[in-house]
C-alpha cells in the first residue's frame, strides 16, 4: 500500500528502491550463479504438484492420523510406556502408509514421575495455590516445607538481598515476561540461584504472557555443588497476588508438598528415511519430538511439528518424488527434559555431520506458516531465501542464529538448519499447559504447514548443489 | 468515516441523514421538553467535576481499596463467614470515607460447600478430566459414579435418543458458544434434561468461548419431580476429545466422585444511603453483588461492579454533591445462587417500587466503559440518551430488554434500570473460572467506569424531572 502511494506521489524514487532491491539480493554476499536461480525456478512446478497434494489429500489423512494419535495417547513423557507404545503407533503407521524404512535408536533417558503436589497459603489468608513442579526437581522433605515467602522480581533483586532475608525461606520469582527466550531463565536457573542464598524452594511465575490460573512447567536444571531445592511453576494471577501481599507488608506463610520418583529408562530416536536416488549418504533431516511433558496433550508441543516432519518422506515416498538425497524425517525422543534424544544422535553419528546437508525441526507450533529462519553461510542462506520465493506469501527469511530445539545442537556445530517461523503468537499460552491440546490446532493451518515443509524439504534434498557451510 | 465519504461524494444525502436524525430523536417517541434539554445540558460542569475528581483522586483510592478487598477476602462465596467478614468490611470501609448511612438487611441464603470432587476417563484410555461442579448439585452416591458416556451437542439430539441409550450413563453436552444468554441453559438446565432420560450424571461444556483447560462454574436448577443427578461442567478441550472419541465408535467410561455439603444461612444485602436533599424517599439505585463463586477471586464477578457502585454515594458525598433525589448504593449478597439477596430486597420493599426512579447494576465487567444497556419506557430512554450526549464517547445506548442480574426483578416490575455496558469480550473467558483474579483487571477502565457511573447516577437523581413509566 505504502509502495503504490509512493508511485503514485513520486515515480521516481520507487524506480530507485526497485533497484537497491535487486542491488541487494545480488551484491558481494548473495550472488548466485544464474544457472543454480534457473535451477531453482525449474521446481516450481513440482513444489506446486507436492502441496496441492497435501492439501487437497494427504494432509487431510495426516490431520486425522494426527488427531487420533493425541487422542489415543495424550501426554508422552520421556521414560514412560505410553511414550514407547506412541512410537510403536507410528513405525507401525509409517508402515501402514507404504514406506519401510523405519529404524530406531535406542538411548537412556530420564524418568521423572509426578507423583503429588499441593501448595496453600495459610497466611495472611488461607487460599490454594496452584503449582506445577520443573522437570527434575527434587521432592520436598517428608511432611512438606512450611515457610515464610519472599517474593523477588530478577536475579539482581535476589542478589541484593541480604542472607539473612533469604535464609529458610521459599523464593517467589515474580519475573516481567520480556520472551520465552528470555524470561525462562528463571525457571532453569532459579532453583539454583535461591539455593545459594539459602533458600528452602522456589515458586515461579509461569513462562507466559497470558494466564487463565493455569501454570506452566518445563525443564530446569541444578548447577553442580548447589543443594538441590524443589521448584515449581506458580501462575501469574498467584505471583502477582504474592507481590502485591508483600508490597502491603503482610507476612506471607506457604506450605508446599511436592513428590516425585525419578529414573532412566530406555526410548528410542525414530528414523524414517526415503533414500536418496543419486547421493543417499547426504542428508536432509526434517524434525520434530514425539514426547511431550505430563500436562496437557502434547499436541502443539510437539505433535503438530513431530507430524509434519514425520510426512515429508512418507508423502514424497507416495507421490513417487524421490529426490537426489535422502530425506530422513526423525522423531527425536526425550527432548522435554533437556534433548536427550538430539544428543545421542549426534554422539552416534559425531562422524557424519558433513553428509547432513541441511536439518530442519519444528517445534515452535503449526500454525499459519509463514517462512523459516535459517542458520549456515551467507551462500546457503542465499540459496534458501532463492527456493522460497516460490512459496510466496511463505517465504519470509529470519536470522534467530539458533533455530530450532534439537536442532540447535547440530546448528552448533556448523551443520545449517532451519525452524518454521508461523504465526504462533499465542504458543506459549498453552506451551507446557493443561491447555495444550487438540483445541489449540487448525487443521488448514497445519495442513499448510505440511505442504510448505515436504515441498520445501524436497527441493533442498533435490537441488545439484549442497548447501555450502563457512 | 462513512459519514465523511458521503459527505465527500453527496453532500445533499448527508443533509437529509442529518435531518432524519433530528426528526427520529425528536419525533413523536423521542420529543423532550427544550427546558429539560436545556437543564440537562448544565449538568455539563459537575459530571466533568465529578468524572475528574474521581479521575485524578478517588478512583485511585478506591481502586487500592477494591485491591485490598480481593487480595484480603478472595473468594466469597454464599453462606460462608468469608463473605460476611468481606460485608463488615465494606460497611467499615464506607465509614472511614465519612459515609455512615450504611444499613444492612438481613436474609436467609444457600449455603452449599463444594468438599470434593475428582473425574477420570478410564476408557479408552485412563485420562484425569477437570470438573467443577455447579452450584446446588447433589453429591454422587458413595463410592462414586462409574458409567459410560453419551455425548449429545443439543438438547434436540439428546431428546431424540431412544431413552436406552441414555439410561444409566453420564450424559455430556458439548453444545456450541453461541453466546452466555443463549447457551446458558445447558448449565442451568442439563441435568433435569438428562435425569429426564434416564442419564446418571451430567458434565456439560463451560459457557465459554474461549479455553486454557478451566472449567466454569455457574448456579444450576433442578426441575421439580425429576430425579437429582451430579453435574458439573468439563473444558472445552475434554468435550471435544470426548466428542471426537464417540465418533471414533470408542467406549467412553467414566468415574467420578463429587462431595457437597448444603445448608442455609442468614447473609445481608449491604445499603449505602447518600440521603436526597429534595425527595429523600425517592430513589436512585445503584448496584452489584458483592458474593461469588468459590473459585478464582471474584474480582470481575462482581468485585469491580460492586464496588465502582459502592463509589457513587462515597464519592459524592466526599464532593458534598448532594442529589435532589437518594443515591443508594446496593451490595447484593447472594446473586450467584439465583439472585437471593435481589429477591429478599423486593419483598421487603415491595410497596415502594414507585419509589424507585432508576435502578443500575453493573454485573457484565468493568472494562472500558462504553454506555447503558436501558430499559424503560420510551420517555425514560429518551431522557438516558440525552444525559448519555455529555459523556461521549460513553454514551452508547442499548436495548436488551433485561439489563443487569439481579436488577431485572425490578424492570419486569416496570421499574426503570441500566446495565453498564463496556468492553467486555473476554468477559466469559474467565467468569466463574478461577480465572477471576485482579490480573483481569485494568486500573484505568475500572477508575472510567467508576467515573462514568457516578456521573450519570448523580444526574438522574437530579434531574428535576422523575423518569417516567409506562
Amino acid at each position: 500500500m505504502t509502495a503504490l502511494k509512493l508511485l503514485f506521489i513520486f515515480p521516481l524514487i520507487i524506480i530507485k528502491i526497485n533497484a537497491n532491491f535487486v542491488i541487494t539480493r545480488y551484491d558481494d554476499e548473495c550472488v548466485l550463479d544464474p544457472a543454480l536461480v534457473t535451477e531453482i525456478a525449474s521446481y516450481e512446478n513440482v513444489t506446486k504438484h507436492i502441496m496441492d497434494q497435501i492439501r487437497d489429500y494427504y494432509g487431510k489423512t495426516m490431520y486425522q492420523e494426527y488427531t487420533r494419535f493425541i487422542d489415543k495417547f495424550g501426554a508422552r513423557p520421556s521414560g514412560t510406556w505410553i511414550l514407547e507404545k506412541s512410537i510403536d503407533h507410528m513405525i507401525d503407521l509409517t508402515k501402514q502408509h507404504g514406506l519401510y524404512d523405519v529404524t530406531t535408536e535406542e538411548l537412556e533417558v530420564p524418568y521423572w514421575l509426578r507423583l503429588m503436589e499441593s501448595a496453600i497459603m495459610l497466611q495472611p489468608r488461607v487460599k490454594k495455590i496452584a503449582i506445577l513442579g520443573f522437570g527434575s526437581s527434587v521432592s520436598t522433605p517428608s511432611g512438606g516445607i512450611h515457610a515464610e515467602v519472599i517474593v523477588v522480581r530478577s536475579f539482581a533483586e535476589l542478589e541484593k538481598l541480604d542472607r539473612t532475608k533469604v535464609q529458610g525461606k521459599i523464593v517467589v520469582f515474580n519475573e516481567p515476561y520480556v520472551s520465552y527466550g528470555e524470561t525462562v531463565i528463571y525457571r532453569t536457573q532459579g532453583a539454583s540461584k535461591a539455593a545459594r542464598k539459602g533458600a528452602v524452594a522456589t515458586l515461579v511465575r509461569s513462562i507466559t504472557p497470558f494466564s487463565i490460573y493455569a501454570p506452566h512447567t518445563g525443564a530446569q536444571y541444578y548447577e553442580s555443588n548447589v543443594t538441590k531445592i524443589p521448584t515449581a511453576a506458580i501462575t501469574l494471577e498467584d505471583a502477582d497476588l504474592l507481590q502485591r501481599l508483600q508490597e502491603e507488608g503482610e507476612k506471607i506463610v506457604l506450605e508446599i508438598q511436592m513428590a516425585y520418583m525419578e529414573d532412566t529408562k530406555k526410548s528410542r530416536n525414530t528414523l524414517v528415511d526415503l533414500k536418496g536416488k543419486e547421493s543417499p549418504e547426504k542428508l536432509v533431516i526434517v524434525s520434530g519430538h514425539i514426547d511431550s511433558w505430563d500436562v496437557g496433550e502434547g499436541a502443539m508441543d510437539d505433535g503438530g511439528g513431530m507430524m509434519i516432519s514425520w510426512l515429508v518422506p512418507v508423502v514424497l515416498n507416495s507421490l513417487n518424488l524421490k529426490p537426489r538425497r535422502t530425506v530422513r524425517a526423525i522423531l527425536w525422543t526425550a527432548e522435554e527434559p533437556g534433548l536427550i534424544g538430539a544428543q545421542a544422535y549426534l554422539k552416534q553419528h559425531k562422524d557424519e555431520l558433513d553428509k547432513i546437508n541441511f536439518i530442519m525441526e519444528s517445534d515452535e507450533g503449526t500454525f499459519q506458516p509463514l517462512g523459516l529462519d535459517v542458520a549456515g553461510s551467507n551462500k546457503t542462506r542465499c540459496i534458501v531465501q532463492e527456493v522460497l520465493k516460490q512459496f510466496a506469501p511463505i517465504n519470509k527469511m529470519e536470522n534467530s542464529g539458533a533455530p530450532g530445539s534439537d536442532i540447535v545442537l547440530f546448528i552448533k556445530q556448523n551443520v545449517p538448519g532451519a525452524s518454521l517461523l508461523n504465526r504462533n503468537e499465542r504458543y506459549y499460552w498453552f506451551h507446557h499447559s493443561e491447555g495444550d491440546t487438540m483445541n489449540v490446532q487448525n487443521m488448514t493451518n497445519v495442513i499448510e504447514c505440511a505442504a510448505f515443509w515436504a515441498a520445501f524439504s524436497y527441493v533442498i534434498a533435490d537441488l545439484s548443489v549442497d548447501l555450502p557451510r563457512n
